[in-house]
């Protein structure tokens, strides 16, 4: 599992006191074979530091890159000039440490917006990190650690594929339990391959790999500022390039992996008890789709129905009404948990059977609009006091 | 205050049965002469019974009512045919015992949605209300009542304006804590006027008067399937139509009385603690103006922190960098509580006195996207764990 699975990758997690929990708040990924690159980032105007100079850099170099570091406490956002020269400088020092060249040194940070980095502390983490760079187990898993925020536990994931006789692997890590929502969210994920993969075939399916796994899900509708999605391809399992058909093979081990991490985030969504899989068919276009889904997703009386396991469906017409998709009423039907909910403009009355459906871990939730073909999936998570017992600051 | 506060109404509010509590769930407001009326209602695709009949027949009588009758406890929404009829009965049932013709009988209800009214308890309710129907203040009071669904508090306003040497009221009742958002909500509200208006111009007055008050708030940011704003006008107070003069005036104090409703309703948001008025100026449009003042003041992570008192101005940064709205991050100036927030593309570091400021009852966060001229304001309320109680039904 985690970013060390693939061949010729190495990593570490350290304390490097940015946090004074004594927690790891550091991640170093280095890639030991020069490395393709690509990156998806947050839509968000208001862009972190780091995500304007990991995008600047990834166009200068035409997508290569070889290390990432990544720090949580501050999100180095709304941060100004002097931000700027604090990621440049990290990325400096770090790049220099690892003898490779500094504009393929990728920079990443998440946590409170609007303060400073402590530079020199990160300069010194970075030290211990490379020390302990390795590509065991271990390392790997203290990675997934250091990017953590409210995050309960880290989140791993792997796939392999073959081709051309030889296998390789997909790994990746991730963190993000609140301001998650479609269009990324506080989400970092890394991600790494052992094939060999030209940037742009590297940039489409990283793409496509997300487009329904790390962009459909929400916990909160909040799209943040410092959303990153970075994998490298170092080509250390085979030096040919996939054929096309691994390619594709890639692509699917690469969705695998995005699910697999997607998942996690949703289900550790902040103070989530159950995630709902909130699927839309029979829209008129597959953005009315995504427009119902996201409705139904986000909306607050919907969550806080499933967190009291009720069967109160009104609120999913409610939330299709207020979507903006087009639909006629009467032909919308709608299933919770595998029971019909909503048919013909009328609820159904709940059987007895569902409600123990509704205490499950994981609830569908099928809509189908009855006015066309386009269809959207998002996955999100119920809406607890403890989320905003978290984000009141009252547990932190 | 209240809807009797006008010359030539009458109101009640009595216990039907419909709920269990005893407590108000149907309201009557009857005018005693022929008068103009005037709706808006929810945008909602899946739009409740109630809120399809009133609006087909102000089209039908070209805008006259001479009264409506309210129920709490079910939204007769998601009731297909049967729920149709159950409103004609009402209806009917209301206009017989009044005497006025049906199709100036004007029928909603607020509550659960997909449940069929007890139709009934609600004609026995009736027959009590009209043999309560009063001009007291009392009688005001209670149709305040009847309405409340997990209001804590029953909503009334009233303002008076002058035209021709007479004197005359405009006076509302409202009701609705949750599923509030732009574009209406669960509000019911009803307003009446002793004045002579025509139909279009009362129409064209009610528009106007709810554009930046019962549309500009929000406590969920979820639109309901009934909201409902009638407005009855009936020439009590003098025989000729207000000159034009006397139109602007009547705006005026429709305009106060909504604002005033609108106030309260948020005040009153479920489980809300203090008031939060979001204020966007220097958009390049209005209609992005609205954008970036919806995204913030719907933002569950806005929310939880005013509720929190803390000043993670970043979450304010995130909601507008995810609204739409187009600006640049240097040019963008907030002030929290009447401080600096953000400007220059830094968070300003919060002074020791803001904190007491953000444990008032209402705070302003004033935002110049420094853009353009586009203005939007809209009021909105804290999310507490209160609001996640009640809408996951552990406080019913």
């Amino acid at each position: 599992m985690s970013v060390v699975a693939a061949k010729g990758f190495r990593a570490a997690g350290v304390w490097a006191a940015i946090k004074g929990s004594g927690k790891p708040d550091l991640t170093l990924i280095v890639s030991d074979y020069p490395a393709s690159a690509a990156g998806v980032f947050s839509a968000n105007r208001f862009r972190g530091t780091d995500v304007e100079l990991d995008v600047a850099r990834l166009r200068a170099t035409g997508g290569r890159a070889r290390a990432i570091v990544a720090t949580s406490g501050y999100a180095n956002t709304l941060t100004g000039a002097g931000g700027r020269r604090d990621a440049l400088a990290i990325g400096r020092a770090a790049a220099r440490m690892l003898k490779i060249p500094e504009r393929e040194m990728l920079v990443s940070s998440t946590g409170a917006i609007g303060y400073r980095l402590p530079v020199p502390r990160v300069i010194r983490g970075l030290r211990k990190a490379v020390r302990s760079l390795a590509a065991t187990k271990e390392a790997g898993a203290a990675a997934a650690r250091g990017i953590m925020t409210t995050d309960t536990h880290p989140k791993l994931a792997e796939a392999k594929f073959a081709d051309g006789g030889s296998v390789f692997t997909v790994g990746g890590i991730a963190k993000g339990v609140g301001m998650v929502a479609p269009s990324m969210a506080t989400i970092l994920v890394y991600l790494t391959t052992d094939a060999r993969i030209a940037p742009p075939v590297l940039r489409r399916a990283l793409v496509e790999a997300c487009a329904d796994t790390l962009n459909a899900i929400t916990v909160d509708g909040q799209m943040s500022t410092n959303d990153t999605a970075i994998i490298l391809a170092n080509g250390a399992a085979a030096r040919r390039p996939l054929s096309a058909a691994g390619v594709r093979r890639f692509t699917a081990a690469l969705h695998e992996v995005c699910a697999a991490l997607a998942h996690s985030l949703v289900a550790d969504g902040e103070g989530a008890t159950r995630l709902i899989r909130v699927t839309v068919t029979g829209a008129r276009t597959a953005r009315e789709a995504a427009l119902a889904a996201r409705s139904v997703a986000d909306s607050a009386l919907v969550k806080t129905m499933f967190y009291g396991r009720q069967a109160n469906w009104g609120r999913i017409a409610q939330a299709l009404g207020a979507s903006g998709a087009r639909f006629d009423p009467l032909e919308v039907r709608v299933r919770v948990g595998g029971f019909p909910a909503i048919r013909g403009g009328c609820l159904v009355k709940p059987r007895f059977e569902l409600f123990s459906r509704l205490a499950e871990s994981e609830v569908p939730v099928e809509i189908d609009l009855g006015a066309g073909r386009g269809r959207a999936s998002v996955l999100t998570c119920d809406l607890t006091e403890r989320y905003v017992r978290i984000n009141a600051g009252y547990l932190s």
